[in-house]
């Protein structure tokens, strides 16, 4: 059995417990508002022991988009293959409605927008996940494209761009409509998206596989918590 | 002529005067540093001056939020009937990207998305914002439907929802890489979107007209100048 304190945790727990503790002061103040000493006391754990995990609220914040990143490069790592575009598009989608549903996911999103617009350092963090998220996304859409089995010419730099923006785009509607049912509207995405690509339905029958593998993913390559993304 | 300083300004040219200021602190302190007192100084007037027109920062964040969708609004409104849904879409994607190459519009849209995750008032003037446009939008697909000139028969509420998603996307793209070419994307998206709706060219050879159209209409609708939206 693993004690209450945080005296006998690992490197990793410890980064992890610390990084959520992060998560809900940005979430509760604001990056700007948000100290430091807020973290340690949130974290229950002393300066001196924080510091040795992360020199200032920038590394936490790079840490935070490095662990989102993770996340999905693992989802998209976990798709079955052979399962066709359309089914590991709803298998991300999927993971993505969870995101959807997560008040504190969506305030910390758009807190690290609003500070990437401020701070370079945070932009270029988040543009090289975006950019290699997209290149990931891009490299399934490449495969379908080779193997015949969607019929879309676009390019696939493209594709994985718009099939992303839209999603960002929801998750900005979601912030500001907590009423928000993202889930027909992200089917009616998927439709549109899997009829524009010509999407042939795989013989195999591993429409249910992906949603359930993307699930299991997500728990596992989750590290800071559910508030612990981007 | 009209003499520099601000005293013998009409209501609305003060109003605009006011907008411009708040804007260019928002933009340089963010929401929550910015004060009231800095906004007055940006405006050369006076607080006394400055309440009569917004009696606080929400108010003018509120302002700033209608201004930006007038804007879109007469952008719609402007449009050249029978010009074709996807002429439409251009022309308002070049309004679109007008913002996208404007750091100081980038910047003001996450701070304000940042605000409204923490300020329900806010967020349902955004939502509001959102909701009339995108009906807006769905009732131009809808017309394109009801008089065949596209063949999808996607709901209309799904892909204005889509379309205004993929832009608010590309704008978080833009923000994080300062180095951004959205012009590529956007034409990326408009032709993937095109061929998936089905779109037919108009007969009259409208596509031109429009985008000259939206041009003029962004000059005349843009009171709070090019910083001074949502």
């Amino acid at each position: 059995m693993r004690p209450a304190g945080t005296r006998n945790r690992t490197f990793p727990q410890r980064q992890e417990t610390i990084l959520r503790a992060a998560c809900e002061v940005f979430v509760r103040d604001g990056f700007h508002a948000a100290s430091m000493k807020d973290i340690c006391s949130a974290a229950g754990m002393s300066p001196g022991s924080v510091y040795r995990y992360f020199a200032s609220k920038d590394d936490l914040v790079r840490a935070m988009i490095d662990s989102d990143r993770a996340r999905w490069m693992a989802a998209m790592d976990a798709l079955p293959a052979g399962g066709g575009l359309l089914a590991a598009l709803e298998a991300l989608a999927e993971l993505g409605l969870r995101d959807l549903e997560d008040r504190g996911f969506l305030n910390l999103w758009v807190e690290t927008a609003a500070e990437a617009a401020r701070n370079p350092g945070v932009a270029v963090r988040l543009h090289d996940s975006y950019s290699s998220l997209q290149a990931r996304l891009a490299s399934l859409i490449a495969d379908a494209q080779a193997n015949g089995s969607i019929a879309s010419t676009t390019d696939p730099g493209t594709l994985s761009c718009l099939v992303m923006a839209a999603f960002d785009g929801l998750i900005l509607r979601a912030t500001v409509d907590p009423g928000l049912d993202a889930r027909p509207l992200t089917r009616g995405f998927l439709d549109f998206i899997g009829r524009a690509i010509g999407a042939r339905t795989p013989a195999r029958g591993a429409s249910s596989a992906p949603r359930a593998s993307a699930k299991k993913t997500s728990g596992r390559t989750r590290p800071p918590g559910r508030k612990a993304r981007r």
